[in-house]
């Protein structure tokens, strides 16, 4: 049965409200997503909070209470709040009425399968969690395989890349490297690395990408830097008409990682 | 010459601050726009702003000298002012080195020539304002002739769109209108109106796109209502290999315009 807790000062309570800290985050190795319809995506995805807080009325919705169950089932805790402390937990002022902690998985290159899927995408020191959150969201939708996160990216796991991901993020293998690990890795194997640069004379439309194919993004104010950009196996254009030279880093993955399934049909 | 203001009580640097609030933005007829590059856009596209405000450090910057001349030739308002009463306008601990307040131009569909370009991206009731600066972005990068902002969307000279916009702004009309009023005014001329729709039975890369092309957008969370669906001259499909359902709004911006522009070749 889930336990009751109005109190701030209680322990869980407090261990919820700290995963909006990144440090705590990763000393816990927890994460925190909210709301039923992330949460149900994680289920569907075959995972379960450790963790589950729910308000009275959150609890009284079918598909909450079937996860609140199910996470007791497999020995997570349950507890009942108050919409206050949901609010404190969330940092929002209009908190869902359920949240969970999540165990955050490995995120090593070596877990990655790379045979698994046709499309990776490869994200170099992204700053922007929401933008990381609507990366991951854009590869579910596309079928991407995951998200390779390179040098010092925000942190998928924060509350807003959780909630931008729309609980793609359960869907999508998650990896860390550093670029001087990640192309031995990438080299070790088949894979086409694939990056955009306005100087590339190949149009985006009618390259030939390979399978398994690496998108390289570049980083929202810079983009890529020139070394990364020589290790690409192919370089592609996407041609601008407007008085811009780029595109927002989240819309050049989307309208690649687009072109490059269309390009497999 | 420039004048010289430190008090954060001066009229002008009470003005600029008011313009993060949009009933003053509203009252005012102006809107705030950050940094020497959005600003050299606008300048580009021959804007100039009413007031320019400036660190002593910005002023030494010779493309901000010289649009800071252009400002007071213009008869704008020039002030030098400290680091954080920069910070005080923009909302920002580390507030760019210049900023501007700009006449909001007339948002009135009548404003619009829709012969003017083969595009204009048409959203309904966006609530972020970050997606309708991405938005614009996008707008202007794949040769849109603007944004039409339906029913209730936020505040597209909001701080965040503006800064979201990366200068698109100032290269894409903008103009806001209920549904009931669009419609007449759509029907009233040459342009195709197309959504997208998981129900639609016309791939989006396979789909006849007419010029001038309407692309309609619905919000982030319900995205189009139905009636506004069954007023679509045509519905596409953006297929969906994941978990997911949906893309963000701007995602989905962005891939159907490269897509209809694409189709254009």
């Amino acid at each position: 049965m889930p336990r009751e807790v109005t109190g701030f000062s209680n322990t869980t309570v407090k261990l919820l409200r700290s995963l909006r800290d990144k440090k705590a985050r990763r000393a816990e190795g927890l994460f925190l997503a909210e709301g039923l319809r992330i949460l149900t995506e994680a289920r569907d995805s075959g995972m379960l909070p450790e963790i589950i807080a729910f308000s009275a009325e959150g609890a009284r919705h079918p598909l909450a209470a079937e996860i609140i169950a199910a996470t007791e089932a497999a020995g997570g805790d349950a507890i009942e709040t108050t919409p206050d402390i949901l609010s404190k937990m969330s940092g929002k002022d209009n908190p869902q009425m359920v949240l969970g902690a999540y165990r955050q998985p490995a995120i090593s290159l070596e877990a990655i399968d790379r045979t698994r899927a046709p499309l990776w995408i490869v994200a170099q020191a992204l700053r922007d969690p929401g933008n990381i959150g609507t990366i991951l969201r854009t590869g579910d939708a596309v079928g991407a395989g995951g998200l390779i996160l390179i040098d010092d990216c925000a942190d998928p796991y924060s509350v807003e890349a959780v909630r931008a991901s729309m609980g793609a993020l359960f869907t999508q293998q998650i990896a860390t490297a550093r670029w001087p690990e990640f192309l031995p890795w990438l080299r070790n194997g088949q894979g086409q690395l694939v990056g955009t640069s306005l100087k590339a004379s190949h149009d985006y439309l009618e390259a030939d990408y390979r399978q398994p194919c690496f998108l390289l993004i570049g980083n929202e104010q810079q983009g890529l830097p020139a070394e990364y950009e020589a290790e690409c196996d192919l370089l592609v254009k996407i041609p601008m008409a407007g008085r811009a030279d780029s595109l927002n880093a989240a819309m050049a993955t989307a309208v690649m990682a687009f072109a490059i399934k269309a390009n497999w049909r």
